[in-house]
């Protein structure tokens, strides 16, 4: 099956302690549409600006991506600069240029409104729910955040959130939500919010998840070279919901699964500046690597 | 087979944001010795003063533990008190009174010799060095450290590593010890120093271990209430060694289990202040756990 991805599409300019990379392809709908497009087809929602770089489209073309949904509209394309700390869990904000994203508003063609797998990959709370106003009886729709709609937009996060069947935030995000430091406490009161599912990110060191069947402890992959952490908590959300739109069964069976398939995607994207190491990535390199993590946590 | 284990023995009054406890039994040598007695005979090694509460001699005791390397000597126990903040990942020392511990000498009785899996729980380095002189040929030697240890002895504890087998340390002391923020890298650097294998603890994000056969990624238990961290890594390395030294067959095939069943008892270690949740802890209620986190991390 299909999953349809809405979020934002950007043009980053990422600065490490060890290198400057401009204009790098990057939005959390880019990273997601890439991951996902691994393992099922992926329907793209997003804006770009006339200045979007041809060799981008091509990017998303080779891996398949149905563009349909993508606008490219007169303007400039969102910019984002950042410049990480050597401590990369830390990043600072160099500029912001929204350009055409500052007007987006999500059009789903026709063609769109059955997808039955529906990422609502990070941007402003109103429009994903202006996303979901769109679609047709899915059969499973996530939303992603992060901290920003939670500090600007909280009543529009509440209302999307209630309508969700999964929620993914990262574990400073869901202390914020909830004030509570205990992450099972967290999650308690975030599945009082609305969600069934609950996935609570924590980089490094992996993922939560709390749904119907209990609590699931996802591994992450130990890195050998961490060279820009950008997107990892887009692709693994991305490519979970790849995963789910790929596999037979209920959620509830395969979810597990699919989060170590984000995991692995996540690990693979940190190994390079925005998506130049997903771009060359290949489904062997995937699989041999989620063996390895089978093998690294078996006991 | 037996455990030896030599470390500090100590009164702790901890304080947290909910509640205050004067006085409880502490120190790394009570933590890993009680941790370790669930799985093999523990030969305990420390010093008390005449102040020491008979009761706690009792709970030695009733948890087997041998307590002839046990000096009670004229003059105050060690006590320590300290202060956890909200996020009980920082504490602050109110107090350190060593008492007896000034001057402590660790001194084997001629039984504990030949044991053959000797813990080094958190003491001074020349402490640790010091007991290394007097055991023989023992099959299975681990220290445990701490960051003051890095700061004011940190030749001494490179001369301790050098001579151990396994070098038990938590992820910002791996940090500091190597200056380096990527943990595969800092391991790397670590086994350089001597050990053959390395085990860094992370806290609630469970461990991470190296040795021979590649790495072992640990997963911690997820805790509904965490009430007070203090001694989690020492409980955590005593069951280690007391499950390896229970086992048969090699280290490498048994050290994944045993670091399970660490994970599982720090977990229960910080359901309650001090020592209280391990004293009325009991076999069927560790088994429970250990399946508890094979479900949890199944995929």
């Amino acid at each position: 099956m299909s999953v349809l991805i809405v979020g934002s599409t950007a043009l980053d300019s990422i600065k490490t302690q060890k290198a400057e990379n401009p204009r790098l392809l990057g939005g959390s709908a880019s990273y997601a549409s890439v991951a996902a497009s691994f393992f099922s087809p992926v329907q793209m929602v997003g804006v770009v600006g006339k200045d979007f770089p041809r060799r981008y489209i091509r990017l998303y073309e080779s891996h398949g991506i149905d563009l349909a949904g993508l606008q490219i509209v007169p303007g400039k394309t969102f910019h984002w600069s950042g410049e990480y700390e050597a401590d990369m869990n830390h990043r600072r904000t160099l500029l912001t240029e929204l350009g055409v994203f500052e007007t987006f508003n999500p059009v789903l063609p026709p063609t769109h409104r059955k997808t039955p797998f529906v990422l609502l990959a990070n941007i402003a709370p109103s429009l994903q729910s202006h996303v979901l106003d769109q679609v047709q009886r899915p059969k499973f729709v996530v939303a992603d955040s992060m901290d920003l709609w939670l500090n600007i937009a909280l009543s529009d996060l509440l209302k999307l959130v209630k309508r969700v069947d999964g929620f993914v935030l990262n574990d400073s995000e869901a202390r914020q939500l909830t004030a509570e430091s205990n992450l099972l406490e967290a999650l308690r009161k975030i599945h009082r919010l609305g969600p069934k599912y609950v996935v609570i990110k924590q980089g490094s060191h992996g993922s939560i998840l709390s749904g119907p069947k209990g609590l699931f402890v996802c591994p992450a992959y130990p890195l050998k070279k961490l060279v820009d952490p950008t997107g990892a908590g887009d692709t693994f959300v991305g490519a979970m919901m790849g995963c789910l739109a790929a596999a037979p069964g209920s959620i509830d069976r395969n979810l597990r699964q699919a989060m170590v398939y984000g995991s692995v995607i996540a690990s693979f994207c940190c190994e390079g500046f925005g998506l130049t190491r997903l771009a060359r990535l290949t489904r062997a390199e995937i699989e041999g690597r989620v063996k390895e993590l089978r093998r690294l946590t078996a006991f």
